[in-house]
């Protein structure tokens, strides 16, 4: 009995996950969802990546939902860089879910999709709950901190192996990498060895260190996801 | 009915919490259970702390129980310090129950309850789940890395009021304070806002700032709770 009430639980963020799926699938836009530890550095790496994706010659429209528990700070940052921004709000529970996404995203003047070429999600602090739950997403990315420590990768298997296929891991805070104890080789090797088919980037947002790197990889999965989800434009 | 289901989950850690306390009592022990996000500095902390505890003239018997999602290396730290040591796996899950902490306690062969008086339970790193499990500790403790950044006790509210009457806060890596952004007076004052019993301790145990505060705290938890548990002994 208690097995059927999490399967129908899970049932319904799956049905939720396909729903966003198709209400973004004719806008072209690329969903990427952002899970990590509290502190692991999101909002900063977002705050840096929405710099670089909006610069000229060829600025990606984005938009960005932040997940909290209790507060509005993320969504308040993300707001003072013009970008069109709302807050999830858990009320104490611990990922966000496909229905609270889809609920944002087709709420009635929130968010004007067909200005939209990208979203990002940013999951509530957390490494192992969020990675249980699809939010219709195109690509996850896991940032982990070198704060955080080099056994991270394999004291969390689960969530790094979710980053899955086409998904990357950030690295980040590089520039406390002198500070801490944390070996770069055995991260890479840990990662190559629980999900091999990851991109790994080594980012310290607020120097700019990789920044470019992986705002890249952001535009290239953009332009796979539109390639999959909806047809050429009419020329 | 959902609701139901996680009600009598919910009764069932609190009865097995109840039995943690009944199996501690007659032995006066202490029961701590450490809780913080991955990479708070748990581990260290509690390294440095159980040097400290174990110096001469009046050496603290312990005992930790280290949670985990999938790996014996936190476990593995501990035994290096010859600490009795059990490894707690969830596999997967977010965080420790009381029963598995009742568990490897009253296992046999495992603990020489006669032989301890203090146990430490490392929690699975998790800022959000951990807080709704009682493990039927005599004092629950939050560890915060400064790393993690200055606004993490007002966006995890839930878990930073459960460190409650009696409880600690530490703040964790103060070595790496200069080169962060994170506001001492901000979390101080946060912390009394959100908490005003928690007492607030500020850390690094890699140089061993603060550890002595620290673990006079512990022993004073210690005194207090063997005062309230169990009769004294016969004279």
């Amino acid at each position: 009995m208690k097995i059927e009430v999490f399967k129908r639980l899970q049932a319904g963020n799956d049905a939720e996950a396909d729903e966003v799926r198709r209400l973004l699938a004719p806008h072209g836009i690329t969903l990427i969802n952002i899970m990590g530890s509290p502190g692991s550095g999101k909002t900063t790496l977002l705050e840096a990546t929405l710099k670089s994706l909006g610069r000229a010659p060829s600025p990606l429209r984005c938009a960005v939902l932040e997940g909290d528990l209790a507060t509005i700070q993320d969504a308040e940052r993300i707001a003072d860089l013009n970008v069109p921004v709302a807050q999830l709000l858990t009320e104490g529970g611990c990922h966000l879910t496909a229905g609270l996404v889809h609920h944002a995203l087709s709420a009635k003047d929130a968010f004007d999709l067909d200005a939209l070429d990208c979203v990002f999600v940013e999951n509530v602090g957390n490494l192992v709950c969020p990675a249980n739950f699809d939010l219709g997403e195109h690509a996850r990315v896991v940032v982990l901190s070198v704060a955080e420590g080099d056994d991270k990768i394999t004291k969390y298997p689960h969530t790094f192996r979710a980053a899955g296929n086409g998904s990357a891991v950030v690295l980040s805070k590089l520039d406390l990498l002198p500070q801490c104890r944390f070996d770069l080789e055995r991260a890479r090797r840990d990662l190559s060895a629980i999900n091999p088919q990851a991109a790994l980037f080594e980012v310290g947002a607020i120097d700019g260190t990789g920044v470019e790197a992986w705002a890249q990889w952001v535009r290239e999965v953009g332009a796979n996801s539109s390639e999959t989800d909806s047809p050429p434009a009419p020329t």
